[in-house]
């Protein structure tokens, strides 16, 4: 294993030529327009995940962090307890900050997506009795929020950034959640209830309400998707063909996306998590309506993001000022904002971006966001997390137990257990794999029922074996994604075929695919060194080191010479799998002309044993 | 047609992020190490060419270009008149530069290739005779320099800037293709004496001399390749390991590529075609004797070239102060020299880059030199010719009937009609088609014989057919080169398969291939926005147009307020074949939002029309 002069996901390092590196070709609008695509992910239900790299996060999710995230809402703090003095079940008052409740509903997201993998009738109980709080706790007119109703009643729906729809929003993703891993529907006509009162006093001609942090928007589509009550993307798409048009309330609508009409924005502003909350609901409007408009306003802002303001990990938003976004290429690594939830977000998003253009490109972001900005916010015992991601530290930025604001905690809780749900899609006559995890699914590819099954040692290995058992023989294209830092791949099947394509980032194979039929992609994952955009002032004389999906540091622990660590064109690199390391993990050797040699260790797994500094851009001599 | 956001050659926009853009990676040295490709180009004298692209230009090659350089070499010159003199042959003295005798060696070059497409006995005749001059001025020892045997006889070997071994590399490459083309032997035994003498004077343990202008090099590795006299390539590494040693006689030894031995070359500085000539012998020489040294050296100037100091045309050499390089990002497009003759180096290095390593970016590079920068140096009537390739004219810079130091029309005389020779390539069990050309051959793969043809109508579209022919059905691999700018691909095959690779920028398919069996690749071909480095700051705020290969520019008598051009995002493209431009070209028309249209036409077209205003990099807005 040897370091590539190949360039992070260029299949040609000729592009990265001093006249055109090339990088703000925004899409003509005539290519905004959206894609008739009809692909579906497969739901995380459908989805049982099992192997060596996801199953040991998920068993750590349902074992700890859901443990410490209920230990945090119902004991430690009394977010649960809201909902039942609200409902007048118990004594007390409320405790907490006004969005509390999102939390609660995040947890119950998470225990649903969680039973799914590993079932278990004690913690269902538990979130049983924790809706059966919630429900009581909805006025007669579906409104449900416990802030409002214990603290200032009077005052509900006079602050628009006061979360009461960002609260709505969580309620019917964990409702909706709960439905599918359990078929109870309590919690989800709870949400609906509240669903109903929003459409009828914010919909179309009603009251022009602008929700202060998106969220609501997509929690209505997956409503929809749900019911089938048209109700419900319309109040998506008027909340979002709302903002820009001065019905904000506050004095810096840019923080909040509201400073132009959606089909207008050109650049990402303000509050990162917001903002990624705002697109994928735009995402999901414009598959679903054809909004051409919001696609090319996605388009714009996607390259906006993508080629100026995202971390090497995925991370977005570089400012804790306004936990979002200043000036383009202002990437500092030590005072890195890059919040948890902002690359959850990213996650959220760039999955639906591939939904709306069918292109693979998008969810090699959505994967750098995963394992890379996402997942270095989880200690590996599961119990301590990072709202903040830098790329660099002196040695003082710890995991901590909790955080006041917790969505950080809570937002891990519900998405690490529902990354099943990013392996596969379908749409009319394709079975598409996105995510290469080890896992087993039930789909249906144009009206058949297939068995999916996919085992592989990703990201620490490229070779994924899909195994195809469909209810009879048919024919369907398989689409396999070839992420873009994979240069050199190779694909077998058992079957015949007579050709294939590479389209949009995916390999395409068109065949009559019988029980038993194993299609095995082999990707190169050579290790690569990455250079930064030249603006970008913080990586001046620097360089990263990336394999496959993952991109590494340098911690102080291994490397006690980490002050004077750097690298050259002489360096090179050896990868190796280490069982023994944090679970197992495949970590580099640097190896300089000298003889010196640094470890490389995934990014996500930092800060899990002695502290020390920490870098991920190492100096370049 | 519509513009596409995907980036110039990136298969993953993605990857031109803000904090990774990443350019420069060099390779760490133990990638440096040769790799045992035995991968051979098929000699053009194998490849007939046939479509409607290069058959016409290949025709006026025969029928203009051709007649132009010998009525300028034998009639408007003394340039063959030299050698009858210096033979005795003739009375008169010398006329012309001290180089011109390379010029004729040029000229007999392109005859040779232009023989094999077009059959000429009269033109035949005619070279016979000018060979029979060249072979009567050859001295008793072998020397031969019509310069020095006429005006300083006594001074031979005393100048190394004096180009007599660049002279004798001329003539060897001329007289190894003209007997390839004819099978007549006179002209190679000539150059065969002239190495001779040079073997024995400037060997290993002889004089230390190293020659001011490159070119023997290369021509003595297809020496040792005719004749199998490792002697010959001996030499050509002896000359190439003697550079940088203080042997020199100049003031400036980074001009002449000769600061530092070329195992430490880690940049490419001075004269822009001498460095092309010794990389191309330093990459020949890497490829027969494993010279690991030579590889990683060739490693580090080729990040140099491609990503600092390429111009988006392949063209190189921004400086007409020494004919070649200064500072990295120092790429002014008015001022621009861009020699031809340095885009044809381009082509000539990056092939053999391609055979060192057995992969695609290297003809990536070596098919935009030639699209571009190589193409322009000609007019479409053949007969006019371009020195200097600039960027950008005010209306002032025109192609000219000849120049005084003729290197670039000999140099286009001799390698437009070898173009076919670029087009294949064996290795031991593989046919590889490199760039897609309409053409038959026939190729040895494996010891079998197999017909080979391609049918397409690259580089305005994106199909190509390739049938093969083989003697009896066998196995073997079929390499079709991917280009860096195309991102969806499919390929259909009459024959069955069970899998393929894509490795190295080639799409591989194993088979077991029998006659007529058919491979249709087809790349999609859309118009690609491109912008700069922004290191480079003679396209701050500029974007250019592509598609596939050939690079775009305005020109005023298409575009009267090419003063005030612009693109943008909202900038709509249509790309559309006209039979009746300048024999035949795919127009590109740019709308903008405000319905104002642009006609972009193809780079290599500019100045065969009215003159005015030319610009590749139009403003962005």
């Amino acid at each position: 294993m040897v370091a590539s002069a190949v360039i992070l996901g260029l299949s040609v390092p000729e592009a990265a030529n001093a006249q055109f590196t090339s990088s703000a070709a925004p899409s003509a609008p005539s290519q905004g327009s959206a894609v008739a695509f009809t692909m579906r992910p497969v739901d995380f239900s459908q989805v049982k995940v099992n192997d060596s790299f996801w199953s040991p996060i998920l068993d750590r999710v349902a074992n700890t962090t859901l443990d410490v995230c209920i230990d945090q809402c119902a004991v430690k703090t009394h977010r649960i307890d809201n909902f039942a003095i609200a409902a007048g079940l118990k004594e007390g008052k409320f405790e907490g900050i006004f969005f509390d409740d999102s939390d609660v509903y995040k947890m119950l997201e998470g225990i649903a997506y969680s039973l799914v993998n590993h079932p278990d009738k004690a913690l269902e109980a538990r979130a049983d009795s924790i809706i059966n709080f919630i429900a009581a706790a909805q006025h007669d007119d579906g409104y449900l929020n416990s802030y409002y109703t214990l603290v200032t009643p009077e005052k509900k729906w006079t602050d628009m950034d006061k979360h009461e729809m960002y609260c709505a929003g969580h309620m019917i993703e964990g409702a909706i959640a709960y439905y599918h891993a359990t078929g109870k529907d309590k919690f989800l006509n709870t949400a609906r209830r509240f669903a109903d009162y929003l459409c009828l006093n914010f919909g179309k001609g009603k009251r022009n309400w602008v929700p202060g942090h998106e969220e609501i928007e997509l929690a209505l589509v997956k409503l929809y998707h749900e019911t089938g009550e048209v109700k419900y993307l319309d109040l998506a798409e008027t909340l979002i063909d709302r903002r820009g048009h001065g019905y904000g309330t506050w004095k810096k609508p840019e923080y909040y996306q509201d400073l132009v009409p959606v089909s207008e924005l050109t650049e990402i502003t303000g509050h990162a998590v917001r903002a990624m909350y705002l697109f994928s609901g735009m995402a999901d409007v414009a598959v679903l309506r054809g909004r051409a408009d919001y696609t090319q306003a996605l388009d714009r802002v996607w390259n906006d993001v993508i080629l100026r303001k995202m971390y090497l990990t995925g991370g977005i938003g570089s400012s804790s000022h306004n936990e979002g976004f200043t000036v383009p290429y202002d990437l500092p690594n030590k005072q890195a904002y890059a919040e948890t939830c902002a690359s959850i977000g990213m996650a959220l998003w760039n999955s639906r971006m591939n939904r709306l253009h069918g292109d693979g490109k998008y969810f090699d972001v959505a994967e750098r966001s995963i394992y890379n900005g996402t997942l270095s916010g989880i200690s590996y015992t599961g119990d301590h997390f990072f709202y903040v991601n830098p790329l660099e530290s002196a040695g003082d930025h710890h995991r901590q137990e909790w955080f006041g604001c917790a969505c950080c905690p809570s937002n891990l809780d519900r998405f690490l257990p529902s990354v099943g749900g990013y392996a596969y899609a379908v749409s009319d006559n394709a079975l598409w794999v996105n995510m290469y995890m080890g896992s087993s699914a039930n789909v249906s590819v144009g009206g058949s029922d297939v068995g999916v099954k996919v085992e592989t040692r990703y990201p620490w290995e490229g070779e994924v074996r899909l195994t195809l058992n469909p209810s009879k023989s048919r024919e369907f294209e398989v689409r396999l994604r070839i992420p873009g830092w994979c240069r050199d791949w190779s694909y077998k099947t058992s079957g015949k075929i007579s050709g294939s394509r590479v389209e949009r980032g995916y390999l395409v194979l068109n065949g009559k695919w019988k029980k038993g039929d194993v299609v095995t992609l082999n990707m190169d994952m050579p290790v690569e060194v990455v250079e930064a955009d030249p603006r970008v002032e913080a990586d001046k004389g620097l360089r990263a080191i990336q394999r496959g999906p993952i991109v590494y540091c340098l911690e102080e622990i291994d490397n006690p010479g980490i002050a004077s660590a750097s690298l050259s064109s002489g360096t090179t690199f050896t990868a190796a799998y280490e069982p023994s390391f944090l679970g197992g993990a495949t970590l580099i050797t640097a190896r300089g002309a000298d003889g010196k040699e640094l470890r490389f260790i995934p990014y996500f797994d930092w800060d899990n044993r002695t502290p020390g500094r920490m870098i991920v851009w190492v100096p370049w001599k």
